[in-house]
């Protein structure tokens, strides 16, 4: 790359790494410190936390002038929350505090430990497994793996040297047991000052010497003011299958969203979008007046499968929508294996995955999206199974 | 109320608060300091501990000018022990650091990991369960539950701005697991200056939109000066049970105490004790020759059951005796419930919670104690069961 | 003793204290600090970690002018690598971080939680048991215990005060749980300044009132340079014994190596030595061309079996051989019971274990270590079981 005017070191901060033993703790940065004049000030900001279960999180906080959001360094990158305007992104979860993890213990409860610490807006799954719990290989395996209870190993925020100068909060999650795997994902959470929307960038690198399988689930989830009564899912759907028995009873209003709803529960839909010809898709929740939504654009040929999971319970139990773009779907690995979709990593090989969350505040905005997606399934066949796999 | 002179922010200090992600450390606020002339001065000290498995930990002593008492945040707003004049409050643990929850995995030993870090005066057992582990809706329940080791989310000292200048040590501790609970145990252990007893003043509070059930056991626990051989429980007892084939051989005995026994492990029995017309009842642990005693006040509605256990084994294995109300005995949640001791919270309903320790010390206050327990008994009579609930 | 310039204060350093509940944090001294003068000048250091999984671990670095090695508190004392010259003592494990053992969850995978974390030169497995996972007393066992996984409660330096003015490294790591054990393992890792070896002299205390069983493993680990293909074992055998089947079929190369070999996983023997007369016996692993090796000296007496692990699988999934003296072989508890490799601690008994590791550097040393071992194995027979033993 030629930049002829680099200064690296002056907008690349490294905020924790484990080879050199560093922590920076409390710390921020402005643009306005970096001398760099951007229509909208940017300001990012490290925080350690203290409290009950979060005691010793680390927190970072970024707004870029239009766009406020933290990533949980301690929570393997997870994106705690998201705020653009009046759109909260994220959802309110029961579960207030931001969870250390060394008060999570992922096998209780048959292996729902994962439960404890759930409130992201984003937490991957996976990556030696993801799905629900299940006996694989003789080994009892824990919902949704161990990465994002996993603390990154290496943390560094840059600001790029040219504009439109693009935040990058850059995480380094390290999830290894000596003679099952030795997984790096390291991920990449942007932003550009001014903008309102944000894009999460992985590398998963597969360092062991042996092809191993692997799982990652993006799960991306929302409540209001997106999520309301009438809210819809609004995707290029080429197939959708209903997650198990209960799921298949509201088939029929598989893509709207009830208002919160006592003894709810969940229902889950295993979904195969359409994409463009570069294999780029567009998803998109939308408010119940089609004013509000987020837009969320990635690539099947990276990650295939889409969950839909509609938790449309009450609010103080958790109302919330996740759209988890994935490898697989979250069933359990063997499940999963079974109908091919555990992929594999030959040695030292690496598989990208890149997201792209934007928000849409207007009619005018949901309108153009809601088109765009028509665009892409043109007029083919939407494919609706009215029963579940065979497990 | 009507306070013409609070000032309330002199007298109340938040020690902690995960909501503002604030922690006060070291600290410590004295009578003195806060220019109140109580006739015995009084301190109440926040540490942090340091060394082996209490890395982290944070612990608040008071010393109320003639009663010291020690309640340790991290692990759920237990009391470690208590001091009073010549008493020891609490037991000799062949566990003496206060464990960080960090480093127990309540899961261990088919659940009973909990024994890894027990050693207090008061431990609460629950909330979502206590009691023996054991198989439930699918589930393995650890030994006590999850409340004694979660760290209190919010520590609150407050010092009340009128005679008789009650010292209160408030901490929230949130018990929750997504789908699953949503409790807050809303915690109060409080002490006048120069008196010999404190007040522990709990509310459980289900935050979850559904009836969950739950389960609490006030496990309170002393060894020497108040048991040796030949001390004494006394209690109004309407019925005694004892918990397994193993106590039920030592029935005749149940009352009074042996030495320190090689070999004896414990024995437990289920008691359902006798109240005044208000509910309130007073049970006592005194020693043999009956100088000096623990009286504890409770109120039957709020903790109808209690649980006798008599651990006198040696002195280095741990020799004490725990004198528990509860809502139900400590057998597991599936047994208990085939016995209706398992009770249940409506959404947004709370239970509350008042049990009194008062220190008795000379030959008459013990023999008061005695002789208001006889007059709650009255002529009522006394069921002894010989044998153990059947499972 | 009679020490007449004893200044015991100005040599003596205690880094962490669980009971006066202290910590040094970062710290060091040197010779020159210590008014010491010794040929080699020498450097004690303690480092605080951070980053991933690493936060809050404490790491001491000894530099004694000639030989580096580090000693972890946070992680049961373990050593976590050595170099003496141009010879690394110790193995490049996938793990790189040094993980706290708040982050490892011991039963995870069936027992397996162990691997999360396992990189070190030495690690103690124990001490209430040791070996594979195994259901034992209806229990399940994680893979070698909990001693490598338990912060120390008591860490000292000592600096003797006479020549040779040895360096200790102290510790006390507590093994316990209520009713069930009650082990203290004080350690004691020292090297003399300017010296090519170091000592590791261990006492296991059963503070317990009961008769305990214990199981002690010093699972010793090195890769290259002393690991490389023909790389040799030598010591002096009466017996050796494959572990399993897999092994069995690799037996008539038992004491020779391979280089990184894919997919070879590890092949383990089970060896009794054989000793001097005062049961001091000597093993050995020197490289290819027998110009670097690392002497162990230990007592048959104190630890009758000796475990050699040989991992020799690819550099990335770590190429390692484990010379593990122990009081039995890694076989599950019920096991080991079953062939009288579980041995018992009476009532406050304990049991010492020393063992001297030394490098070696040259064909001359090596030479002189073979002939060593030769003249103790004499003309005595060597068994060589062709089957492992039954279970």
């Amino acid at each position: 790359m030629s930049r002829p005017f680099l200064s690296a070191n002056a907008r690349r901060f490294v905020l924790s790494d484990a080879e050199t033993s560093t922590s920076a703790g409390e710390w921020s940065v402005s643009s306005a410190e970096l001398a760099i004049a951007t229509r909208t000030p940017f300001t990012i900001r490290q925080r350690l936390l203290h409290g009950g279960r979060q005691e010793g999180v680390t927190l970072i906080e970024v707004d870029n002038g239009k766009l406020q959001f933290a990533v949980i360094p301690t929570r393997g990158m997870s994106l705690l929350q998201g705020k653009c305007g009046g759109v909260t992104l994220g959802w309110n979860s029961p579960v207030k505090e931001i969870v250390n993890p060394a008060f999570v213990q992922l096998g209780a409860r048959g292996g729902l430990g994962w439960l404890d610490g759930f409130n992201e807006l984003l937490v991957r799954c996976g990556v030696e497994w993801a799905g629900h719990p299940g006996i694989d290989n003789g080994e009892l395996l824990s919902l949704h793996g161990r990465i994002g209870n996993t603390p990154a190993s290496k943390v560094v925020v840059v600001v790029d040297d040219q504009p439109p100068y693009r935040i990058h909060v850059r995480g380094t999650v390290v999830e290894q047991t000596f003679k099952f795997s030795d997984y790096a994902l390291e991920t990449d959470v942007s932003t550009e000052p001014g903008s309102a929307s944000f894009r999460v960038s992985d590398k998963l690198v597969n360092r062991s010497d042996y092809e191993r399988e692997f799982q990652i689930i993006y799960h991306s989830n929302f409540g209001p003011p997106l999520l309301e009564s009438a809210s819809r899912f609004v995707a290029p759907v080429k197939q959708v299958v209903p997650f198990n028995a209960h799921a298949a009873r509201d088939l029929s209003n598989w893509t709207s969203y009830r208002g919160p709803s006592e003894r709810f529960g969940e229902e889950v839909f295993d979904v195969v979008p359409y994409a463009r010809a570069d294999g780029s898709t567009t998803v998109m929740l939308h408010n119940a007046s089609a004013v509000c939504g987020v837009r969320i654009d990635y690539n099947v040929k990276e990650l295939p499968h889409f969950t839909l999971w509609k938790n449309t319970d009450t609010m103080k139990e958790g109302y919330v929508t996740g759209l988890e773009p994935g490898t697989g779907y979250p069933h359990p690995r063997s499940f999963e294996r079974k109908h091919a979709r555990v992929p594999t990593l030959a040695a030292g090989a690496s598989r990208s995955f890149t997201i792209e969350y934007a928000v849409l505040s207007g009619a005018g905005p949901v309108a153009d999206v809601v088109a765009d997606i028509a665009k892409i399934q043109g007029n083919r066949p939407l494919q609706v199974d009215a029963a579940p796999e065979n497990s």
